[in-house]
This record gives C-alpha cells, structure tokens and sequence, in this order.
C-alpha cells in the first residue's frame, strides 16, 4: 500500500487492518482518526493497550484473560465451585457474564475441534478441565458452545472424554430454541424443530 | 458496558470502539484478537501507536500528517509548487498520491464549511492557503473536494476568496462524470448529466 503518507502512517494503518471487522480501507479511516485526535484517542488508546499488553495473562486454571492470576472467578467465594461453564472464548464468556445470570466458573477453551482446520483435542485447553473435573470438586459441566457442528462436535467430544470417570458429574447442554423476540418467520428450520421438540 | 472482563480490558474495549467502523461488539473481538495475538500484534501496534503519536505532525505549509516539518512534498524541488491540491483530509491525499498522476503540492483544509454541524471559515486551514496564494508563487489551484454540497459550498467559498487577489492564479475543479467502469444503471441522474454536459 503505497499512499505517500510516510512509513510510520502506512505501518500504524497494515497492523490496524489486521484487526477483525478493519479491511484496508477503514484501517486507513481508523489512522486519520486518531492521529487527528492525538489527545484524546490516540494517546488513551496508546496506553490502555500497552497496559493490557503488561498486565493481561490467561488464568491458569480456567484459561480467562485477567489481571489476575488465578482470576477472580476462580478464587471468588461467592461463586459456586462446583459449576463450570465451558465457552470458545472469552467473548463468550463475556456475554455470560453481561447477562449476570450465571454464578458458577467458566474454562475457555480457546478454539473448536475442527477437522477442517486441522484444531485437535490437544490444540484445546482440554485437560486442564480434565484435572477439575477429577479433583472431585464440580458437580455439573454446563456446554455453552455454539450452535454449529464444530461447537457440537466439541461438546460431545468433551462429554465423551468426561464420562470416562466414575464420578456423578451432570452434563448439560444451554437449551436451542426460538431466541427472545424472535419470529418464526426468520428463524432457520433447525431451530424451529428444536424448539418444538423441546416444547414445555 | 459491564462485562466482567476487568476495567484493563473494559477500557481498551471502550478505546477501540471510538474508531469509526467499530461498534462495541466489533470493539470487543478486535480487544479479544489483540490479547490473544499480544507478540504478533497487540505489541508491534502499541509500538506503531506510540511511535506515530511521538512523531506525526501536521505540516506548517500544507497542513498534512507527516514526520517531518515541513513535510516532503512541499520540500521537493521534483514537485511543482506552483500548483496546490486542495483536499478535506488527509485520506483524500493518500487517494490522489496512490494514483500517482499528481506532481504539484496539496493543502489540506481539515474539513469542510457546514452550516449544520457549525464548521466556518475560520475553522478551516484556509489562511495558510491564502497566504500561499498570496506569496505569488502560485499558478493554479485545484479542487479536489467531494462532490457534495459541503464540498462544493467551500470550494466556492474558496475560489471567491482568492478572485478577490489580483493575479493570474486560476482554479480549477476535478472533472465530474462516469467513474471507469461504471455502468450508466448504476449511476444517479446528476451524475449522468454533469457526464453528458461534459462530453468530449
């Protein structure tokens, strides 16, 4: 990309259009707006990426982006030990928590099974789940994976690999079905048959 | 946006979703690919971030973004400074620079005039450009401002502006018609007949 803009811009907008959702164009967009908005983008911005860059680790035991390590959902008191809900990625594990409904621990695994893009078992942050599940601790595994064949794949790879311990660990899966606010007439087939399967 | 994800995590997101093209959802996947890309990515753009931050200055003569002061094109003896670009922003100069068909010098007016949004004259780089023309240097000077109304209002504005000097400089204007490879379906009517009024 050869604009004249001078090598600095130019790198400052490659590594911008790296970003998910920036193509060449918008990155080029997203460089104009913080170098003309020096103080009050640019430079915040600077900062809060280099402390997340100093400060962020993955927790060792649920695999969570914190500053904290173990992070707090794991040492919290107030959230049930025995619960873990298993996500992709953080994001989803956001989502949870925005919603506020959950008080258990999460595990991220950090990807999908998936043949297609050659992601194996042991490319997952698998048994580190493997080890909490044999401490005895958990009482109920909850897969919150998504809704595509390489989310249900996982899940019951997962299922499969912890039904292998003699112990009372419940599996279960978040309920498909007509989303809130959802017409039928947008939904896919899939879902209206699962849903109607799982009347109530 | 409560998220649970950590104020770290929360700000950057935050940060991120103040560049235009990212909303928040948007905002949180580019955080979730910095931090799970920290050495090939969230490291080298707080870098490029920092660098341009320390470096990047807008040019006295033309007002571009550049690391040097003046800035490159208004220094070159190779260029023609006796013809001046006008141009809203910056991005615009990238576009005529990639093209490569331009030898003369820019002048970047930092926005255009807007009675809605409240932007006057006086908000403008436009007494840089007068003094330029007035430094009698000066040829021609062509605007290259979008073929909105804001664009044309100002590009007005500016061509009363300098009539009012004595001298030879004249103005011209980007030629309006059928972008290369366009078919006349896709194109609106205005464009159609600037097209046809300015057949050749």
């Amino acid at each position: 990309m050869v604009s004249g803009a001078g090598p600095e811009i130019e790198r400052l907008t490659a590594l911008l259009s790296k970003l998910p959702g920036l193509g060449p164009r918008s990155a080029r967009r997203a460089s104009l707006a913080l170098l003309k908005r020096k103080d009050q983008l640019l430079i915040p911005l600077t900062r809060a990426m280099q402390d997340a860059a100093d400060r962020v680790e993955t927790c060792r035991i649920c695999g969570r982006l914190s500053t904290q390590n173990p992070c707090p959902t794991c040492t919290d008191p107030a959230r049930d030990q025995t619960m873990i809900c298993v996500v992709e990625e953080d994001s989803a594990l956001w989502a949870m928590e925005r919603v506020g409904a959950f008080t258990g621990t999460y595990h991220v695994l950090g990807g999908l099974l998936s043949a297609l893009d050659g992601i194996r078992p042991e490319d997952l942050r698998l048994d580190g789940l493997v080890q909490r599940v044999r401490s005895g601790r958990v009482r109920e595994i909850i897969m919150a994976l998504p809704a595509t064949v390489e989310g249900q794949t996982t899940a019951h790879y997962i299922a499969d690999r912890l039904k292998s311990f003699d112990n009372q660990v419940e599996i279960t899966f978040l309920a498909r079905g007509v989303p809130v606010g959802g017409e039928l007439d947008w939904l896919d087939d899939n879902t209206i048959a699962h849903a109607l399967k799982s009347r109530r």
